[in-house]
């Protein structure tokens, strides 16, 4: 196997010496800043009691709150002047959470994403168009660096203009794409509408993130474009993206644990849940020095996958988001996670790209009602033949989440198409009230 | 002086020693692309036939049109994988225009506008708000890119949001800002609207460029925000910002001649100019491997300002463009530049942040009316007042441009307010026709 860097195959003992090294000079750089030094007092915790990668269970946990609380320097362990980025959120539900980074820390994340890009087949002769969103939001710049990094012609698209995102793709011959899955499907029916067949492109390469998707929506991208798509994972807390990828192996994310000690916790106990179990994923730092986060509670639901990954990495692979724990949906006394509904809507092959969940309240009864985009060749004037795909779809989600919806089926292209992160929740529950 | 690079100090005869160098260099690496392995044999131009800096009139020139004929490959002077980075332009009007890079010729370019940001007063203590779009414009990551190696705390803003733009300003104490001249006026209306006091920021420099504005433009940054504004020049042909910027004399722009050679010409026999007159800059890279671009017919219109600068750098100053050598406008037999009309305007007390010059046709006779939005103080029921203003205006107007337009007096904000680049001048003189 090639590897981009070293670290990729150390082995479990090593990744665990080194986590332990990281940790405690972590630690010790934390208390640098008025947070930490706060925090860490609170909780009894000196530099010399971290030995041991296991020592991380010591450390106060970190959360969103935390971070707005302090917006926008009370992080800093180093200071303002030896910090070159600034990364924020758009802060539309309070202050929002700001990430500072020095030149070393940008290093160290440019390297993550080269080694992670390079980890799903991208090469340094990949001609690469990056669709993300550039500025504030991580998943542009932090991609953009990885690939530059890595050598490959990178190709800052940005968001949105989809003929022109197609143009580029034919005319510099582009190989590989970043690409957030909900516009990679919406990319496809912008194709279909223009007449040209995605797979006449010269991609291979599908790198998709940013939002959770289902295995589903991962098969009809790699179908729709004819490449192979990769799944990947990043928080803006910890850089943005390059904090887990996939291999060739497409199974389960291989999460860097020479840059990041990561736990999967039960979100009521923050106890550690039994290995192989689905919990909160809490991250901690290992190599930042302008910002270092302890024990981050990223609120991103999944587990650790067991055994060994064929590819020989040792680096624990982490399963594709379920959901977050605070985005579940409680209806009927019945949790849901909007993932299930997704995995079944999909797998259905009448169902086009685009869907929306509607929680509604009729009368005193919480209501949900799914509104379906149907394929144009499904999409018939017979009733009838519209009236069994509704009933099919109704029955297989009942099975998957227990209550029934209700189903409204709509034609191609009418649900609210968003270029950025789909919305695919909509509370109307308290409306009128 | 404090400079950046030892290279701003050169003397003269080190320069063009450099250049001479350089040039050959230039040459020899452009004859392993395909537009100039031929366009250099037609030329019967040899290697060993450039000497010195003052070969550069044996050379062919290129144009935009051969940018865009050579789309998108062929002015490439290296095999497309040592290529990093693409930029290009919108491609509105026929094939874009494709700019590369490969890693030297990157690092080069945030060279250059991290010298460009030092010599305008810019220290790596400084918080650095970019408000460019990021993406393909090279406004965006090529001032971003130098911000970084400067050592700056870079907040990569983009464009737009204007209420978001001014909670950053505040909250991250930004001393320095990178800003469109139109958006800097526009912005201080939003301030206004909002009731914050633009000279409250802790901004001491404001960037301004990426559109030709008038001194009169600059006197109303610096008045509104308390800062001083730096004017700067570049073009994505020769990378994008970074190849002209003014120092702390704003007296002109210093044109960075270790890494393009300049020249002045006529646009009509394409000789030079007289030392000191106005004319179209032509500009050869000097320091970039991947794509080369010989005598580049920017267009633009400026002159070379006679004398030293008294802050000692001995690279030539350009003085602000005038105009682009294909935007005068004929009107009644009349050559006019955009720019002029613009440098009357904002002169005028009465006369707010934004205009629109409109060229029409009646009958026969083609007419220039001008829109002008009035400061809220003086747009007052009076009528007569009024008439004053709408005189005033019309009679400075006509003792520049030679013509009487008429103008039409607006309120404040009512005119289109672009987030990129003005839009200036609308030509209906075709319409129904």
């Amino acid at each position: 196997m090639q590897v981009f860097d070293r670290h990729e195959v150390l082995d479990r003992k090593e990744i665990e010496n080194l986590q332990a090294i990281r940790l405690k000079n972590t630690v010790h750089q934390a208390t640098a800043s008025t947070f930490y030094r706060n925090s860490l007092a609170r909780a009894s915790v000196k530099v010399p009691d971290i030995n041991s990668h296991e020592d991380i269970a010591r450390l106060p946990f970190t959360t969103k709150e935390d971070l707005r609380e302090q917006y926008p320097f009370g992080f800093l362990a180093m200071p303002k002047e030896k910090m070159v980025r600034l990364h924020a959120s758009s802060g539309t539900t309070g202050s929002p959470t700001v990430i500072l980074h020095t030149q070393n820390d940008l290093n160290v994340w440019a390297d993550l994403v080269a080694r992670s890009m390079h980890c799903a087949g991208v090469r340094s002769s990949d001609v690469f168009q990056n669709m993300s969103g550039y500025g504030l939001f991580t998943g542009g710049l932090g991609i953009h660096y990885g690939a530059e990094r890595l050598g490959c012609l990178t190709i800052p698209a940005g968001v949105g203009n989809s003929k022109r995102q197609i143009k580029m793709l034919g005319d510099y011959k582009v190989s590989v794409a970043h690409i957030i899955p909900s516009y990679a499907l919406h990319l496809g029916s912008v194709f279909d509408d223009q007449g040209v067949d995605p797979r006449s492109m010269h991609l291979r390469i599908m790198l998709i993130g940013a939002e959770p998707h289902s295995e589903e929506i991962r098969s009809r991208i790699q179908e729709i474009y004819g490449v192979r798509a990769y799944n990947s994972y990043g928080l803006s807390e910890m850089n943005g993206p390059g904090v887990a990828f996939e291999c060739e192996y497409q199974t389960g994310m291989h999460l860097w644990e020479d840059a990041y000690l990561a736990e999967i916790i039960d979100p009521e106990t923050l106890e550690p849940v039994p290995q192989g179990q689905t919990g909160e994923l809490v991250l901690t730092t290992l190599t930042r020095e302008g910002m270092p986060i302890l024990r981050y509670r990223t609120r991103d639901l999944t587990r650790f996958i067991p055994g060994e990954c064929p590819c020989g990495r040792s680096h624990r692979r982490i399963d594709r988001i379920t959901g977050r724990s605070d985005d579940m949906i409680v209806i009927k006394g019945v949790n849901i996670y909007p993932m299930q509904v997704e995995k079944i809507l999909m797998s259905i092959p009448e169902v086009g790209q685009n869907y929306i969940i509607q929680l509604e309240r009729q009368g005193h009864m919480d209501q949900m009602r799914v509104k379906v985009e149907i394929r144009d060749e499904f999409f018939v004037e017979d009733m009838r033949r519209l009236q069994q795909i509704q009933n099919k779809i109704a029955g297989l989600l009942r099975e998957e989440i227990l209550i029934s919806p209700k189903i409204d089926l709509v034609e191609h292209n009418t649900l609210p198409q968003s270029q950025g992160k789909a919305t695919r929740v909509v509370d109307k529950r308290e409306e009128g009230k």
